[in-house]
């Protein structure tokens, strides 16, 4: 198993994307990993490790977070992300993960890796939390914000290809976000889609609303970009300002403060609950080979949860069980 | 002013509502207020009132949250709702509020009171906590699920109306809800609403990301109902499993008991703090007078805001003055 890093993408790069490589050069086996980035600063970081198992791909060319992410594929040519995604294209990887640019590396996934044949659009997949930590499957999140019903049909293969393969969740349930449970309910799109839906070869449970995503109201939920976007970004900010909110109630009296230092690791593990890096980053699916979008903020634990999330998908043929399904739904079509 | 009130809507219906009735006659001034629905269920709860103030149009057809909106308002003719609307058009009363069936309600909103002339499609609109305490407009939540640019053009007019005459803030900032916040970015819908707006009659502060909904990006908000009424649901269901999270992590131990126990009072205000029933029911904008959907969970407080929240669009003129900016904006379209 082959991996390609981009050493220089996220806010704490090289350090702890180098720290999460080295973790999982000690931990897994078979793994090979070619960090792609400035030789000068990843250099310091790899200590103590097996030099047969790392190799470094030396550039000096970044594409940052303010670069426009189709532009800058196109002119960085030798930035670390573009020379990443050329080491899958190449085949002398199976796999790749970045921190960076998300917009950058679909871009690059799009254009470099390239897509499965018979897949129109790749979609951006994260797992999100659930209350029961089970977690469950977002797509798209916005690689295509102007989707259609038949996008979606494929978002939805995917995800239970994925899901059943990587996350072990046999006969993955699949929802359709909506604005109403009932047959019938949405806007143009998702009345198309339901109805493509339960011809489907999966296993397809419905409308399901918004406010119970978290509860795990399926493994795999579909949406167009646009919404899915929204959605993910709605649930952080959701979060982001209730922790604001209690951090503010815990430090209103000193009875507070007092009870909050009580119970002060108990509410570490609420936030870790809700941390999805722990479910590895979120999946560029449909592209020719596993390309992984790690959170911007990757610390080297959330880089080693992409590392494995990208092993298993090579492993367990994700790329070519989508691919095989895709045909066989044409070749169906066709008959 | 005169207010007709659909007695036998929502949850809690009728007692919630006719107290929450009560409160308002006691309190607020030159206030009539029709009650709508069932005598025999409504009689009980009317007591040590001013009879001049209150007076009950008698029906026991009712429109539940199962029935399909459309069709309940087109056949329940005798139905609390469609009669509580029907003292709209006739002039009886200046503005209604009702608990029930949403769908319903928007759709005797629509064929039965009517549009604004000018005003395409009427937005739900909701007053939604922000962590400020301030709050802030999202239009629209769902009345108008495949919307158009100029749709929520007019959206944006109503909104800003609606938060300078009734909710007191001066020259309101109008955000587009959208995946980034770079001019260009979003969806075909977003694109051509951006260009849009920038030559609206309103304040607009361009595109605002959901994750930063909570934190009063913008005082008026403005997207398409099936965007809208995602986020809205995104927002209630997030913060719903962070309390049963919460509750979790409190009753996890003695310590944390004891320690829950002690801020208890707080935890409630933190609870409150997102309570949006403070803030009134959502406006259903654009019809020929104020019609509001008071959330169906409303104890008699809601109601009470509601009643306040209809009585400020009539005495501060909302409907004629979304009329008048609509109008002129026209004229000037057509010089």
């Amino acid at each position: 198993m082959r991996l390609a890093i981009d050493a220089m993408g996220g806010d704490n790069a090289p350090e702890e994307i180098v720290k999460g490589a080295l973790e999982a050069i000690g931990k897994m086996e078979n793994l090979h990993i070619t960090l792609v980035g400035d030789k000068d600063k990843i250099t310091p970081y790899l200590i103590d490790y097996d030099q047969t198992k790392i190799e470094v791909i030396h550039t000096t060319e970044v594409i940052t977070g303010e670069d426009e992410p189709v532009r800058a594929v196109r002119r960085k040519k030798n930035s670390s992300l573009v020379l990443m995604a050329n080491e899958v294209k190449e085949g002398r990887a199976d796999a790749c993960i970045s921190a960076g640019n998300t917009g950058a590396l679909m871009s690059a996934g799009l254009f470099v890796v390239g897509r499965i044949p018979g897949i129109d659009r790749p979609a951006l997949s994260p797992t999100l939390p659930t209350i029961d930590g089970k977690g469950f499957l977002l797509l798209d999140v916005g690689a295509n914000v102007d989707a259609k019903a038949q996008h979606l049909v494929q978002y939805a293969i995917m995800g239970s290809v994925y899901t059943e393969k990587v996350r072990s969740i046999q006969n993955p349930t699949v929802g359709l976000l909506n604005i109403g449970t009932e047959n019938g309910k949405g806007n143009d799109l998702t009345k198309k889609t339901f109805e493509q839906l339960k011809e489907a070869p999966i296993h397809f449970v419905g409308n399901v609303e918004a406010r119970d995503l978290l509860d795990g109201v399926a493994d795999v939920v579909v949406t167009d970009g646009f919404t899915g976007n929204v959605t993910l970004k709605t649930i952080e900010g959701t979060a982001g300002a209730m922790f604001s909110m209690l951090k503010e109630t815990f430090m209103g009296s000193f009875k507070t403060k007092l009870a909050a230092g009580m119970m002060k690791s108990d509410l570490k593990g609420l936030k870790n609950k809700l941390d999805y890096s722990e479910y590895g980053g979120a999946g560029l699916f449909g592209l020719a080979a596993p390309v992984i979008k790690a959170h911007g903020s990757s610390n080297s634990r959330a880089i080693y949860s992409a590392i494995k999330q990208a092993s298993h998908m090579v492993e367990n043929h994700v790329t070519d069980t989508i691919k095989e399904t895709i045909e066989k739904m044409d070749v169906e079509e066709k008959e």
